[in-house]
């Protein structure tokens, strides 16, 4: 494999999101010359939307996601997620990714959540694309599967698209998928067309939480390079953007440091 | 669905193993009344086979399992399997459960590691058809590929048995398999013939450690009524077994207080 383009690195907000707000993580990716940027909604509200199109065009960044639409096991779904779509327009995001929902309060019926996240995606769908807001369907770990995401493989993500035909695809994120078998298959089947962002960090061994403890690029057993292969082999060419959830390590470093690691990172070790 | 048939239950001794060990788990379950047992080989090499075999028949429990083999990732695997294979035959256990290992030490190779399992439980599977011991892959939840399993599904686990042949299985633990969207399917696939073994527990919300806060039938997230009909209704008769890691809880407890209540809860939510 040859070296990524280091113009192809993109920080999801995530990664620094207990010590910056949007405002600060922007400034920081222009310092860093990172010129990819994916924010979560709770900053975007809090900077404001205009502020932050003002912000994200003057600086000359890309929006490779806005996190996230999705949820649709809980209450509010439908008026949460058109506004998530207006504001994925309004940033000119490359997609708006789907955290889909896990099981509702109380309930064991898998399937049945399953069969409401398809409903309520396919309700969305026609907004999304008179927006011209690609939606990017994310499986989540299958140990996400009760509290966050009820679609936990690509293939289940991929069935659901060649359901509901364009304007939607899915968000691969190394974390979530490294583990499956069918993994290359997969990838290989979502072709240039499903294959709408591309996520990095790493798995680390022993991993001590099940939600925030993941891994800088190079730091745990993901093959990096070989799945960044995958994808690149199945005719994606766009951003790869680093999101590490991480109380216990890289929330609690200076957010100028973790930038300039993840470039480095990025450039040696995926 | 109708109420699992008591006689039905098995203890993997897992279960209580902080408590008790093999002789004590024996002589409990002839108390309470549970007809099967699993139990672990450091347990068994404690105890002393003969010692174990005779406890064992004197209560005339049934042997639903023996703990495990495999880690074919780790060096000495091929003596380890033999020895597990032997030990099976002693017990006259219904199965030897394959726990088959993750990457070995510092390697991010995932499919080289498959590629390793299936060499191994190719190479013992003569000797296990030889000591009438069937072979039960016990597919591991995902997010215990790196450590423990490479093995994470059962589609992966029935692919091998189809390249294998005779005398080998899955065991379907439902931690390591709920939140499968194949779940149903693949139980049907299996079949009576593949299905040697299976595990029941629950799946609590949150999941305070990745390996040992299971929780008890009942407590968690996990449809077990559902998932006994997947597995009756695709002919299997076999007995169900309680494992429960659990250091926050269950091996916290009075280990006569846990076997009641795995009575209780196998009865009334299972």
């Amino acid at each position: 494999m040859a070296s990524p383009d280091p113009a192809r690195l993109s920080l999801n907000t995530a990664t620094i999101r207990e010590q910056w707000g949007l405002a600060q993580a922007i400034d920081g990716c222009a310092r860093h010359g990172i010129r990819g940027i994916a924010p979560w909604r709770d900053q975007l509200a809090a900077m404001g939307v205009k502020e932050a199109v003002r912000a994200i065009n003057a600086h000359g960044l890309t929006v490779t996601g806005l996190c996230r639409g999705g949820f649709f096991t809980a209450k509010d779904w439908q008026d949460d997620n058109r506004r998530a779509i207006e504001e994925a327009h309004a940033l000119g995001a490359q997609c708006l990714v789907l955290g889909v929902g896990g099981l509702p309060a109380g309930s064991k019926d898998l399937e049945g959540a399953r069969n409401e996240v398809n409903d309520g995606i396919a309700a969305i769908l026609p907004e999304a694309r008179q927006a011209g807001v690609p939606l990017a369907i994310e499986p989540l770990h299958p140990m996400q599967a009760a509290e966050r995401a009820c679609i936990n493989t690509l293939e289940q993500a991929l069935d659901l698209c060649d359901a509901l035909g364009d304007g939607i695809g899915v968000a691969v994120d190394v974390y979530h998928v490294w583990w499956d078998p069918k993994l290359a298959q997969q990838i290989a089947r979502a072709g240039k067309k499903r294959l709408l962002a591309y996520h990095i960090c790493n798995w680390l061994v022993p991993t001590r939480d099940l939600l925030n403890d993941r891994g800088m690029m190079g730091d745990g057993v993901i093959d990096l390079p070989a799945i960044r292969g995958l994808v690149e082999g199945a005719g994606y060419k766009g951003f790869h953007e680093v999101e590490i959830f991480s109380r216990l390590d890289w929330w609690r470093r200076d957010p100028d440091e973790v930038l300039s690691i993840c470039k480095d990172r990025h450039a040696r070790m995926t």
